[in-house]
């Protein structure tokens, strides 16, 4: 991954942001920054230069993972690490220089702690989104990433299509998944594995739980990996038994608001934009009061990331964006579908990654 | 669980704590005290009443969860949604009321939010962690969901020694031993599965990787399950192949080492001191500095929670509270071993959860 090239990009964004140093403690934009794939590590960036804060637990791997920056190895928290090493030192700048952090993540009690220690030898700035704002955009690299996580997510469909059956439990649908996941490789899930059936169904997002699969209805299947950091999301609506005519129904609004999703995704729409198209066609099957959730998320090194595409959301679409469309129907009480592929946002409008597995399929 | 408890004593804290109301926005929290599982809510706690706040995916798991506080489902994020319906209400009070909220995990760009809805109508102000300090002694019913969970983990080991050979990854390993906890009812890992074979069980936090099982040498293997909401945390190392003089050693000084520091395990004793015990036995064999973490922590809804057993704690013992004891040691680029244990301290020292398998087990 082209770390130096991020850093190097984020230190020449800090003058034009009136930032004289920024403090990176959100761990995934350290990971996008600087390698470290730890617990515990905090970035302390100037215009020159980049030191690594982390605690003895890291010694080793902080060393194999990180280029670009100093490392310092602490017994305190890394950030704390970080706001001393500034507190202490001598340089006759420091009085006036702005430190910035990043507000959408530290909590107020260590920002607190930095002012303390840093008194008024710097000025503390709740810095704008920087690096998220970044990692919207993915470069080829983390595309063929993203990809490659999406494949073997693909490739666990066959595991849930043999493992669904009446009286199994949703639990131990999600284990053989899981296993299958760890087998290609997977470092863990994404997020806790929805396998919800029956009128679970209707719960959004219905954690696998100790309930056996009914003889008759939906099985929403929302399940992701991490691949090499990256990763995949990916929900399969199934149906147990022969269903009625007003489950396929369902199922085929729901796909088709999908697809008029996917349809209007390229350079230039809005996120909002997106999310209308999906609720207008659920609209017209009278389903839209039932979608209660955005139409998708952006994804790479966290499974939500900038954008999100909900109603009245102005960001707009660039071609590296990469994004869930997840459009779902939920009746309370009886039962719930949802469709959803991640999708490339191309120069000349999108690629839906393995996209297959997407008719009505009946176990 | 007695969350009626939990909320009762919670607002019977406020007044002395100087606050009128408290948003309690950590999820852990939020479970602990109205029993909301889900990823999206807060519960806002007045000395009379609480209301909780999610948004669409969760209107029939709050429904089905909650009870003790009225629910309120809307379209923003439940924070703001919360701290909205202050800044609209009208009672004459208001002006007057303080408002605590968690500092300890809000990140400063919400407070920040809030502050800009509620203006002058409260004050805003950092609360004390009560919730946590309050969830640090458990209730009988809670060491029993721990109690279950740690002997779920515990049943995992023979997995585990079948598993592990010379050549099989470290993630099939570790995938195996997902799909049996899976099996056995676990909602899922409480962390990631950490397998460190060979020179890799020098890395504390070595997550199971793609790397083969070398033909000798120890295995780290530090893994737990969360149950009923409940986490566990249980590391054992083993040998492949014959165990040099050295590694047995090795494996004796950490032994020892837990040894000590559970026998100093009894209400009254500082978090300090039972790290202490198992620094000082390691100091004996000359690996003092090869321990380069603390020696546990509290569990319970949280894989971390308070106290920390580390050097200078002051934290006293008390019954009900449950900790890891977990000392290792780690000599960069050789070998590593820990052994892990959860404790609950009882009126008369402590008890062991599953202390079995502890011998050196050469594979």
């Amino acid at each position: 991954m082209d770390h130096s090239g991020r850093l190097r990009r984020l230190q020449a964004a800090l003058p034009e942001n009136k930032l004289d140093l920024l403090l990176v403690t959100h761990l995934a934009n350290v990971r996008y920054l600087c390698g470290f794939t730890g617990s515990a590590g905090a970035l302390l960036v100037r215009e020159r230069g980049a030191t690594f804060f982390t605690d003895g637990r890291y010694i080793a791997q902080a060393r194999a993972e990180i280029s670009g920056a100093q490392i310092v190895i602490a017994r305190k928290a890394p950030f704390l690490t970080a706001a001393e090493s500034l507190a202490g030192s001598r340089t006759g700048k420091v009085g006036k220089q702005v430190f910035g952090f990043e507000g959408e993540t530290m909590p107020v009690a260590m920002r607190d702690r930095m002012a303390a220690l840093l008194k008024s030898k710097v000025k503390l700035r709740c810095a704008p989104p920087l690096v998220e704002r970044a990692r919207m955009v993915k470069d080829a690299e983390e595309i063929a990433s993203i990809r490659r996580a999406v494949e073997l997510g693909a490739r666990l469909f066959p595991i849930l299509r043999k493992k669904i059956r009446p009286g199994a439990s949703e639990v131990e649908v999600a284990g053989a998944l899981e296993y299958a996941a760890r087998c290609g490789g997977a470092e863990g899930m994404s997020f806790p594995t929805i396998i919800a059936s029956g009128k679970r169904s209707a719960v959004v997002h219905g954690r696998a739980s100790g309930a056996p699969i009914p003889r008759r209805g939906f099985v929403v299947c929302d399940f992701g990996v991490i691949l090499a950091g990256y990763c995949s999301d990916r929900t399969r609506t199934v149906h147990v038994g022969r269903p009625s005519r007003d489950a396929r129904k369902m199922y085929e609004a729901v796909l088709e608001a999908q697809q008029a999703a996917i349809a209007c995704i390229h350079p230039g729409v809005t996120a909002g934009e997106v999310d209308g198209a999906a609720r207008r066609v659920l609209r017209k099957w009278k389903l839209a009061r039932y979608f209660s959730h955005s139409t998708g998320h952006g994804l790479g090194l966290e499974i939500h990331e900038a954008p999100r595409l909900a109603a009245a959301q102005k960001q707009r679409l660039e071609p590296g964006m990469v994004i869930t469309v997840e459009p779902g129907a939920y009746i309370p009480g009886k039962w719930g579908v949802r469709i959803e592929d991640v999708v490339v946002v191309t120069p000349n409008g999108c690629e839906v990654l393995a996209p297959r597995d997407k008719e009505l399929i009946v176990i």
